[in-house]
């Protein structure tokens, strides 16, 4: 079951709604408050009805507001731990730091699971090749498409017959693949070092299809993306815009850049750590389109942009394989 | 008394020398194995001899190859705690994680200080606006320069009579300014959330001379001095570097950047939060040149840049100021 409180803004709800996109098989259903505007799709269950339909485990599936866990979050989250579900969470809040509930999962025999807790000890990146390749997604802004984008280039490629990993970068990508490295929480110095362990070496027709965070011209954000970057040292990236979208969610008093700039600066900065980087497509989220002009953006765009143009959620990922395949692994 | 162990590089006892430089009123000796190469040019103590002057502390003076601390360091500190003395640590490992030595501490009555401890809470940065004027150190690698650039730049400023405040941003800068915000050690995520927090608002004449970190072309640490880049805001920066260093320091599968590179990097990075950044000076570590070699080096390069270039050390940062006050501050 997946908590989502009294979310009013999907961009929030990624967590709940990426386990539904790609572990639909495990979602029982959505805890909600009256004044949640949001709805991922799966049945309303309080905590009884959870308990009697035998689910298992109470999964935090939204970030809420200014990154403080509401009371009434508490009650549910207590309540739930009390009768026996197990809590799983992704905020920087650890639930193992809450004495009480810890004293109470003790007491129910549940397990309180923070997911965003990187390895105790980490490399500092060293910035040596690895065999094996590696495709990275990179954005504009946050939240506009980057783990959807991995995730649906990972099936893409184990349909076509490819040796493929994906490689989980944060919070949700970790629940949904069921291991990975939450790099946004790793301490500074060791993001690319976290990065590389994440892709470590393998054969050398695999793909690790690395999930990105936020952006290199993310105002807050910048830096997890750099490392991430340099410690995957990427021989391909997509990059991942949403349609309309013109300022850092947000952040509204900082632009967003355009797609070529975000290709620019990201071949700029990849290539430090490897010099035959390069973009193979661009992943459009087109749901803020009218349906009859998705088509016109996205070739318009792949006109001026000269690489794939794909909304990966109606067209899939084929055409940048294809122009990979044509173009790229020919290099 | 600062211990600096078996150490054979003097790039990794920044912390010993750094204090001794800014400090030297406040250090009593070193703390050195037979095998140790280097020297801080002051006396040579044993536990004994340092609890016999009336020494209050012990300053863990150099990072251990591969961050692991040797046991032979372990009996000198123990050794020290039992006697009294308070330990001082600025390593990513904390001496408040071992029990046996906190329960001595406890015992005797000393203090176990980790200095590498970001505050429990930071925020995310949201790249607005400060007002005060702000100048960050940045460099072509590790280690060349950027604390000493900036305490020099802020004495400098202080000599002119100029509102300054020196920001200290790692492990050697907190212990001599008595605070700071260690960035390397803050989760990713909150990178220049920590940048910002280290230079709060303040009078419009007033400028924060900000300690920089790492290296934008570093491949293990770029992700920090971006986060900080960003966070900070800096109106002016400073580029510092090594003469005659052509490798990244240890990563040496890694060319430096030119200095101009490293101008045009900082300048487009530094423009996302913002726009008005300039660079108003280079400098330079020239220990490393024949003495008669130094000042043509200097005017050399200053040729090339158009910007004042000076060796903090010898030359102080007189030149970089007079450019500040006569291009810079009309803009």
């Amino acid at each position: 079951m997946i908590l989502i409180g009294a979310e009013k803004d999907e961009t929030y709800a990624k967590t709940g709604f990426g386990l539904v996109q790609w572990r639909s098989e495990l979602v029982a259903g959505q805890f909600r408050f009256p004044e949640c505007e949001i709805d991922l799709g799966v049945p309303d269950l309080t905590v009884n009805e959870a308990v009697e339909q035998g689910v298992k485990s109470l999964v935090i599936g939204v970030a809420p507001i200014g990154g403080v866990v509401p009371d009434d979050w508490w009650v549910v989250i207590s309540d739930a731990v009390n009768k026996g579900l197990d809590i799983v969470n992704g905020l920087h809040i650890k639930l193992n730091d809450n004495p009480k509930l810890v004293k109470a999962a003790n007491a129910s025999g549940s397990q309180l699971i923070d997911i965003r807790v990187p390895p105790p000890t980490l490399p500092v990146g060293n910035g040596k090749k690895r065999s094996g390749r590696r495709i990275l997604t990179v954005a504009t802004d946050c939240a506009c498409g980057k783990k959807y984008t991995a995730l649906a280039m990972h099936r893409t490629m184990i349909a076509s017959g490819m040796k493929s990993t994906f490689r989980a970068s944060g919070q949700t990508g970790i629940m949904i693949a069921g291991e990975g490295i939450p790099i946004d929480a790793v301490p500074a110095d060791f993001i690319s070092g976290a990065a590389e362990l994440l892709s470590p070496e393998n054969d050398s027709d695999h793909w690790d299809v690395i999930e990105g965070q936020g952006s290199l011209f993310h105002p807050g954000y910048a830096g997890v993306s750099l490392g991430l970057l340099h410690g995957s040292q990427p021989d391909a990236f997509i990059v991942c815009h949403e349609a309309n979208r013109e300022v850092i969610s947000g952040w509204e008093h900082y632009s967003l850049p355009s797609i070529q700039e975000c290709i620019d600066l990201h071949l700029q900065a990849g290539k430090r750590t490897n010099p035959k980087i390069a973009c193979v497509g661009v992943s459009i989220n087109t749901s803020g389109l009218p349906n009859d002009n998705r088509k016109a953006y996205l070739e318009k765009l792949e006109d001026e942009i000269g690489l794939p143009c794909v909304d990966p959620l109606i067209d899939g990922c084929d055409d940048i394989l294809d122009y990979m395949r044509t173009t790229y692994f020919n290099r």
